[in-house]
């Protein structure tokens, strides 16, 4: 079994999507991340899901989570508002990880030995220099845990 | 907007759930980790489901994912089989990491400051020292996005 036997079609994003196009995106598709890409199709970063979130927490929070209870209930459920118009580009870390990537002909353990070093739930699969899908943790449980 | 309202039930395991178990568990549920709790009913840690494959990668592999390739494809594919008999415990980092718990009267702000902060999709949600449940990043999602 190689990944371009578990890879799936997954959805991009590019640094200018808006952080709220991506957090929908995360949302309606229940995806564990995303994949961004530069101008030219090739991977640029991974993006977590949590990470789309810390542009809508205010500063004050980020270093202490307990802060945020000064916010009221009614403020707190807007929180999202303040995504506002933000971008990917402003929620990547500011140092670049190591990227999940491998090719179509990597096998299972590859991909399993990738997403235990960068934590990362989700294999982006580049053919060409270009993304051509995505492995997900879920998929390679799936289809390893039957054999 | 409160936890109480986005939790819901998530299964738990001890420190002593076998690995393979908990590897079965994450896809047969389609969850992003598992709440591990000790023999009292509290936290104890959140496990990532990537971090469960790590047992399953040979410790060659752990540094270099490359390193993975010698390994010929019929063997790969059976690379579950090394979480034989080895538990949960043995899956966790050896450094204890900021525990992603909240109480129910936690506003989503809360929630969403302590999932960016410890890049957790998953909160596991105390009431009276017990794990009561969990918020996910999905459910904060769909609930904040449409407000």
């Amino acid at each position: 079994m190689r990944a371009r036997d578990l890879m799936t079609d997954f959805p991009t994003v590019t640094l200018d999507t808006s952080a709220l196009d991506a957090a929908r995106l995360l949302a309606e598709r229940d995806l564990p991340g995303l994949i961004v890409i530069d101008g030219d199709g090739r991977p640029h970063s991974i993006l977590p899901g949590t990470q789309v979130l810390r542009l809508a927490v205010p500063a004050y929070c980020q270093d202490d989570p307990a802060l945020a209870r000064v916010v009221d209930e009614a403020h707190a459920d807007l929180f999202l508002r303040r995504l506002g118009t933000r971008t990917v580009r402003e929620s990547l870390p500011a140092q670049p990880r190591e990227l999940p990537v491998a090719d179509p002909k990597a096998t299972v353990l590859e991909l399993a030995a990738l997403m235990a070093r960068t934590h990362s739930p989700l294999v982006a699969i580049v053919e060409a220099g270009r993304v051509a899908g995505a492995v997900t943790l879920q998929s390679l449980l799936d289809h390893t845990l039957t054999i």
